[in-house]
């Protein structure tokens, strides 16, 4: 814990930056102060090439895109700690895409989502890694 | 909002017309009396190449295969709102894969899950095309 | 139901044996005394090729890998089959990747989700498979 799901349309792929947004969204999480360990964090994105848009650019002259981030963390932080968190992650995410949205039409969106140590099962020795540092 | 989410097995592919797929779900969606924005309507389709499905064709004469759709919506729509939308959403399924049920094992399902406003950030010029028109 | 999702990092495609995982894991819930129908078993695999993972391997020497499951099941079972059921698939995953495990850097971790029936659709005639045999 946590993860991070980048989903995003193709027509992002080009100018989007998907390697600079994962290493952008490791570094916002790593900079909440200990909140999420440095060695469960795991981001990832998806590229969709079949989607539909609204009415799907009925017309001709639209070219709808969006990028949509859900973000998993273990039971146990405070509202106030996942709020900063998901502050911080969607004003990153507003930064980087700011140059598309002035430009075409763009959805963003983050959902965050949590769940009970008892349904989680792990085994990661990435925590030996930042233990030993 | 909302998200719809359509993952279906590779051996559908020929014959499933994914892209009039989606269509139809956005023309569902957007069928429902302006329960869900026009704007706020994302389907995607996640093909799946590498899968396993009840004993795994042990047998060798069987050939799965599955669609597997995810509604998230935001929070807010009353019971009877939520379940036309997926009974609609549904039926549309049933009959966009009527032919192919008829002829070899398939699944379909569909799941709705729902998320508090608290829990979502969102930025979406997409909207201001449809308040325009 | 059940609906079972492996996503992994394409850093393990070459030695993850990704057939062999899903074959195990069908395996290993269709040996829970039934409490899952064979029929409605539908596992699946997604590469990613786009992640970062905690620092990025910020020092150029670490290569990190994981694996996340996430088991989606229909109401009704047991804690204690739940349990079980999770317990096993992820003795499993634990074996299936122990030798990588023992040589890198990797995460492994698995999930439980259960929605109530009122919140699926279903339609299924690999279920008329199992019945028949």
């Amino acid at each position: 814990m946590p993860h991070l799901t980048f989903e995003y349309t193709d027509n992002l792929r080009a100018d989007g930056d998907i390697p600079g947004l994962l290493k952008k969204a490791n570094a916002a999480l790593i900079a909440q102060g200990g909140v999420f360990p440095v060695g469960g964090i795991r981001s990832r994105a998806i590229c969709h090439s079949e989607y539909c848009i609204a009415d799907g650019d009925g017309d001709g002259d639209a070219d709808y895109a969006f990028v949509h981030a859900t973000l998993k963390i273990g039971f146990g932080r405070s509202e106030a700690e996942k709020n900063a968190a998901c502050e911080d992650l969607f004003a990153m995410m507003k930064a980087h895409f700011a140059a598309i949205a002035a430009e075409r039409y763009l959805a963003l969106s983050l959902e965050i989502a949590e769940f009970s140590e008892a349904d989680t099962w792990k085994q990661n020795n990435i925590h030996t890694r930042f233990r030993k540092a």
